[in-house]
């Protein structure tokens, strides 16, 4: 490393599946030398030809090592990594991070070297050929050092994490679990509840199945085995902010079966949580102006719709898209800055869009 | 009603907010005479003004009346309708069936003409001012007959939903109870639940907020009151839901407190639920392909964006915006039918966009 910018590598991946091998590409892209290994030859042989790097064992001792081998693995992976390379920083990219610290503590590894971390990226696919050199670009990749990791070994990862494109954010392995608990384990295990009544559910019960529920079920799409081995890996977390869940369940229960119910306090919560979420820019929540749009649902008309957008010179904060049933159109949501809702509705309006707000 | 598609009219519309206003603008764009009424005449005058009918009484018996008033009066002012005009078909568009026909069955009004309704559209602005003719265009309708309704009155009201844009499904008042406890009210407690975990959240697990737990929590930023009175509205079905609920969560909570924890079944049964949500166009879910953009975060990009998707002739069926912390940039996730996944690809990153998949 030379300036505290980026790392200088050269980088040893070890397993080369869809992040191992979008971390090489994100390196190559700098020029960081790449050194890739996979349990499975074939797969690291893959990735190498994708331009990952080079499948075969580095030439001198690496700067930094990436353990990026499925959740079971990573503790012995990452201990066994600390002893072949003693010079080298060492990072696992796994989504809990409490465990495989235990396990290189457990193995006697030379843990100050050993920085665990969290690229806040991912794909719904997996394996070296869903792998891309950007996947990293602008997210955050949480770099979770314990308390005797050395602090060279701490830049280093910090390096590798903006060197993929990354923004790095410090926190420990505790706070790290416990946030992704928060932010997205136990979030997952609501959705699947949502979900799960919809599981046999009568048809005519799902016809009216809006944006709401589409929204709120969306993540429980997500692999059953993966999910399994992540809640399990961070359990304990996990079912400490269930037991509030559950705490709150009851009241609703509870009230929604008296003669007068009151959820209203519980609702505010809600509210407030909402309100919680940073900005889309990290900066505050803005407040947004909401313009709907119904287009005809082929090709190019969204393009279109966006391109006057543009001309009115607003920038578009979100899209939502609620397709219609049984009707070839789609509402289109446009969430803008608040101050240019009504100059958008009447552009688009005159454009001759179907404009409502 | 001539032709068994369309209201002649006139049509009554008995209370002017938001919905009831949009009921009169989509009717007066097919000129059918409405006639506006409101506690507050000031609320009726401005809804006249903006072309929803005329506020005064109707000089004729009208054809139907739509009941467009607060969930808590909803049913008081339906039996009111009914003994005002023996010849009408009466509805209501609140969002829960069940209790505004014990109310009018109670008030002995000829219940025969009245039939409950339920649009399935509204916004989270109120009042006459936010009102739209197209508010209802192309959403489902649901229409509620209860055992001893009128068959003309039925199709009275069926044609009113269909002459406002909107796409009748018929369902008895109980069944549209029970639908929507599932596929609206419990996924907001859920996403209520979600979005308390992170009211007084510290600060370094919100910095680690992805697009999964904006999703889930999205809807729970509702109007409390509002929620407040339509939960306790449809308490029944909705604690029977919840009740389930807590079974599944106890499971959650037993396996990830157990040494082997085993949640992979109830996270099938949340991958079952989603694929149960009807496809985007009423019919089965497709599938489909992603392909990820960074796109630099300033009006125009997303149309030129979306006008090369058009150019390459490939139809566009959902958008999400993820925008990235500290930078002037924006990941949009394009969602295309499976086949055009890997042309889209192709074509944007020949011309110049920063693709991945």
């Amino acid at each position: 490393m030379t300036d505290g910018e980026d790392v200088t590598g050269p980088v040893l991946v070890v397993g080369t599946g869809l992040i191992g091998t979008s971390i090489g590409l994100a390196l190559r892209r700098r020029d960081v030398p790449v050194f890739l290994q996979d349990r499975e030859p074939d797969v690291a042989a893959t990735a190498a030809r994708l331009g990952a790097g080079v499948d075969a064992a580095p030439d001198q001792e690496p700067e930094a090592v990436v353990v990026a081998v499925p959740p079971d693995h990573v503790g012995k992976a990452s201990a066994a990594a600390l002893r072949r390379w003693p010079g080298a920083a060492v990072t696992d990219v796994g989504s809990v991070k409490t465990p495989p610290l235990e396990a290189v503590t457990a193995a006697a590894a030379d843990a100050a070297r050993y920085v665990g971390s969290h690229p806040m990226a991912g794909s719904e696919r997996s394996g070296p050929l869903a792998a891309s050199a950007d996947l990293f670009d602008g997210r955050v990749w949480a770099v979770t050092p314990h308390e005797a990791a050395d602090s060279a070994a701490v830049d280093t990862i910090a390096a590798l994490a903006r060197t993929c494109g990354a923004e790095p954010v410090l926190m420990t392995p505790v706070a790290h679990d416990e946030a992704v608990a928060r932010v997205s384990h136990v979030p997952h295990v609501l959705a699947v509840l949502a979900a799960a009544r919809l599981d046999g559910a009568p048809g005519e019960h799902l016809q009216l199945s809006g944006q709401g529920i589409r929204d709120v079920t969306r993540i429980a799409a997500g692999d059953p085995d993966l999910w399994q081995q992540i809640l399990s890996a961070n359990a304990q977390a996990v079912v400490r902010l269930l037991s509030d869940v559950r705490l709150d369940l009851d009241r609703f229960i509870g009230e929604l079966s008296s003669t007068a119910p009151r959820v209203q306090p519980l609702l505010e919560r809600g509210v407030s949580g909402t309100q919680a979420i940073p900005g889309k820019h990290g900066g505050p929540l803005r407040s947004v102006a909401t313009v709907f749009i119904l287009v005809p649902d082929r090709p190019g008309q969204l393009g279109h719709l966006l391109a006057d957008s543009g001309d009115a010179g607003v920038n578009i904060e979100d899209i939502r898209i609620d397709h219609v049933l049984g009707r070839p159109s789609g509402l289109v949501e446009l969430s803008v800055p608040e101050n240019d809702g009504e100059r958008l509705a009447e552009a688009l309006a005159e454009r001759g869009w179907a404009v409502h707000r």
